[in-house]
């Protein structure tokens, strides 16, 4: 898998997180301490930075009161 | 998050993995292979041991040629 691909899957992460987050009205600041994150970690995820793991991935999803599956739901 | 919830994420994640796996007709040795994973790393996600990130997420889902959402759809 090419460098260029891998940034991508983290990018597309991040902007559905970005947008999950903004959909529920909620500061990065806010995710973060209700997921038990740091604020920068989230941020780093939102920028496509991070490659995020399984039970992080979960926190967020339960954070924002989402099924996980909406963090990799390809837009329609 | 207690550890007790942590575990179950990713015995849930090994359980859909395995069902994909099986259901696409692939061993555990074919479908690391085609990842670009070794056979342990795919068996230890499969028995819930492995806290895999977002990069091994997609890599399994491309070679299982699924969405990775389908690696976190709660069973209906």
């Amino acid at each position: 898998m090419s460098e260029n691909i891998k940034c991508n899957h983290k990018i597309l992460f991040g902007k559905r997180l970005k947008k999950l987050r903004q959909e529920k009205g909620v500061s990065q600041e806010s995710l973060a301490l209700t997921a038990g994150l740091d604020r920068t970690y989230v941020s780093g995820c939102e920028r496509g930075l991070r490659n995020i793991g399984l039970e992080n991935i979960y926190k967020l999803a339960i954070a924002l009161e989402v099924s996980p599956e909406l963090l990799f739901k390809e837009e329609d």
